[in-house]
């Protein structure tokens, strides 16, 4: 992941995309690159989506999107000196204890996970 | 980033999440956590918006929407079955074509990266 | 409409909120606003989405972020000179040649109606 | 604005689309339309995305995203039964009492409005 975001970095600086890279915008351009990767799911049924990936354009289509999501996390972190994989770690720290496991069925999913 | 990403996964089978984990909720669980992403930069100017870091509150939230992006990233992958570094990798190969550097300066970056 | 639209140019005037009003600022914002009315439904089934107003609580909530969806909507308007309605109109006539009504069922939904 | 929204209903009906039109999935296509919007945006200056209708291209495609946003709203809505006209009234009224009118300048704009 290093590597790639060492990549990202040096494709944008030897176009001269510095400074449409700001933070704010690469937070924006991540959020429109999460709406088209829900874009391929919205008018599914929750088992039609499970599918995606049997077909070779939706496949793609996925791969394409998540890929872009990715690329524009990793800059943003980048641009702002966050290690992402720091942050995740301490975040799955902090869920394990704001969400025990208990031994009765969970009643629902909380939305605020 | 393999062991963050089997430890979301055995969290979620550890509270009995995985009904609600279809690939449509996780990338529209994504979407969301960009836009609370987002939204720690909406009214600021693209100045402001490069010093969040400074303050340890908006740096605090801005590493835990980012671990919250990566989470549902890794998780939509994981039922998926993508190999999300694999897909970055392929990505930034295509845009090396797609975006060649030239002499010049660039006159506008382009939308569609 | 014209009514609420003008409160609203008044509301953001007399808080000296125009600087912030910038067309690329009240659209990230009315995005960010649609995120917060998706997170309401994003781990329900689609039969359970059907019911959210049944509760006071949720019932609540959405109805307080589809104002907010609206708000950001007319004041984006509002400050490029777009008039909305005009706007709408034009797209159904347009969308209902596109999509013509065939007598037969229809396959499947277009994703990009 | 009411003849828009019978319309939208009669134009969905008329397709077979009502079974896709499911409030989560309307709020999903509304926060799609929303992202569509922002990429006009994405990558402009505050002054450059205050030009954005001066140019017939990025003026058409301005009208049309909004549009977009007003017709998944106002079928969201629909599907709902939520009076959004009343929504946005009572949310102002609600503003008016948590963001009162100083005398002095706004140090800074509330980011939760």
């Amino acid at each position: 992941m290093d590597v790639l975001q060492r990549r990202l970095a040096q494709f944008a600086a030897a176009r001269g995309w510095e400074p449409y890279h700001t933070p704010k915008n690469l937070a924006v351009a991540l959020s429109v690159e999460a709406a088209e990767l829900v874009e391929i799911f919205q008018w599914l049924t929750p088992e039609q989506s499970a599918k995606v990936m049997e077909e070779p354009e939706s496949a793609h289509r996925v791969a394409d999107e998540v890929a872009d999501v990715l690329a524009y996390l990793l800059q943003f972190c980048e641009v702002l000196g966050v290690d992402v994989l720091d942050a995740l770690a301490a975040k799955i720290e902090r869920n394990e204890l704001r969400f025990p496991v208990t031994g009765g069925p969970t009643p629902n999913r909380h939305s605020s996970e």
